[in-house]
């Protein structure tokens, strides 16, 4: 199986010889889709000399300034964190995610992989646009793996998978795109201030809840045209 | 289970910070006993800098001059190569070799796990110690992993196969009834009827969908108040 349009998003990257080592770490496991959102020191030789033979993924390396911008297409989004999941959000051991990522893969989903920040990983905010969260496995909640180490084992777990699966291809859904998805939440948010259910001042807690209930259902984009439908019906005048 | 009595033997290593990463790779997932076969430098600061919180494994590593020594009391050896396999020798990946490493580990065996040097791995004399090759899958043959990459998929499949038997505690998630749902699909569809999104005489095709959204998001309770709560909000007068 070839794993080459699947897309490893570092986020904020501090140190350019953690982005060469994740290269070289994708690459031994066949994943060569690198994007950065706004590296702090790239490129670098650093990056070049960890990188190895993954020279490559660097040079081919996609750098945008947000994380919806690396987004923008994707339908199967994981964000990986070592946190306690958010409130209803989907977590998945790297093993649960990689079986379900070449299964979907086969069947033509764009995929995203969302590493965070060495030090701090992930915001709330940015694992909001992540349906489904990975956790590594390990000892103890109070330390980390490297950013690196990380990317090592999720691609190995995938690659593993990708060596196992033979699941038949079945029809493509047409799942909603990232950039879809967000654009459903900014119709949503607009809605609520317009009937005064959110407070301008006070939006937080609401809307990462919707996200949350959005994002679990999964939707296609016949659901978020209904639903936009019905959020359209929502403003306009009653009786027309 | 503890692993903290299963030996990661490092042979020959180049690199000071490449320990350091071992060490990290080692601690997250459980395993604590470091064996150094003539490290080429040790110790170094660069080590320790890599090593970040698993600095004890650094000053607690036991440092000897051949495999021999290393693996005296050793009665179960695994080398990790990713050369084809020596005549009689067993591969095994990762997975398999964890699965019996946990298991031999409860019948109190003495295991070693063998980690070759950074550009050229282990000698063939080196892997006629080690009754068992470990190959971590990859794209080519050609290249191979970063040591400490190596080192932590070992660790993370071993920690993994730790954990098999061993449900996590997960907090109870306080699931809407089928009573709350079918109460909630109810006040949606009062309430597309009420801004004329339904039409009286063909709700059919909206309401199935509807019901498919929320059956997949499956939401608990405090989803249901809150989107319940939003309903509400959209039939009451705007400007209150």
């Amino acid at each position: 199986m070839n794993l080459d349009k699947i897309r490893v998003i570092l986020v904020e990257t501090s140190h350019p010889g953690n982005i060469g080592s994740s290269a070289r770490a994708m690459k031994i496991m066949g994943l060569s889709n690198l994007i950065l959102v706004n590296p702090k020191n790239f490129p670098d030789p650093k990056a070049s000399e960890l990188a190895v033979h993954a020279d490559d993924l660097l040079s081919n390396s996609l750098i945008v300034d947000t994380l919806d911008e690396a987004l923008k297409e994707s339908t199967l989004v994981f964000g990986m964190s070592a946190r306690d999941r958010m409130v209803s959000q989907t977590v998945l051991t790297p093993r649960e995610a990689a079986i379900k990522i070449t299964a979907e893969y086969q069947m033509h989903q764009n995929i995203a992989l969302v590493f965070g920040r060495e030090k701090s990983g992930l915001t709330n905010e940015e694992l909001e646009r992540c349906p489904f969260q990975v956790k590594i496995p390990t000892v103890s909640d109070y330390s980390s793996l490297n950013l690196a180490a990380a990317v090592q084992v999720i691609a190995y777990e995938i690659f593993v998978a990708s060596l196992q699966n033979s699941i038949q291809p079945e029809t493509k859904i047409d799942f909603a795109t990232a950039e879809e998805m967000q654009k459903l939440y900014e119709h949503i948010e607009k809605t609520l201030l317009e009937i005064n259910f959110l407070k301008p001042n006070n939006p937080r807690r609401m809307m990462p809840r919707m996200r949350q209930i959005f994002n679990r259902a999964r939707l296609d984009r016949e659901d978020v045209n209904l639903l936009r439908g019905m959020l359209a019906a929502i403003i306009t005048p009653k009786n027309t």
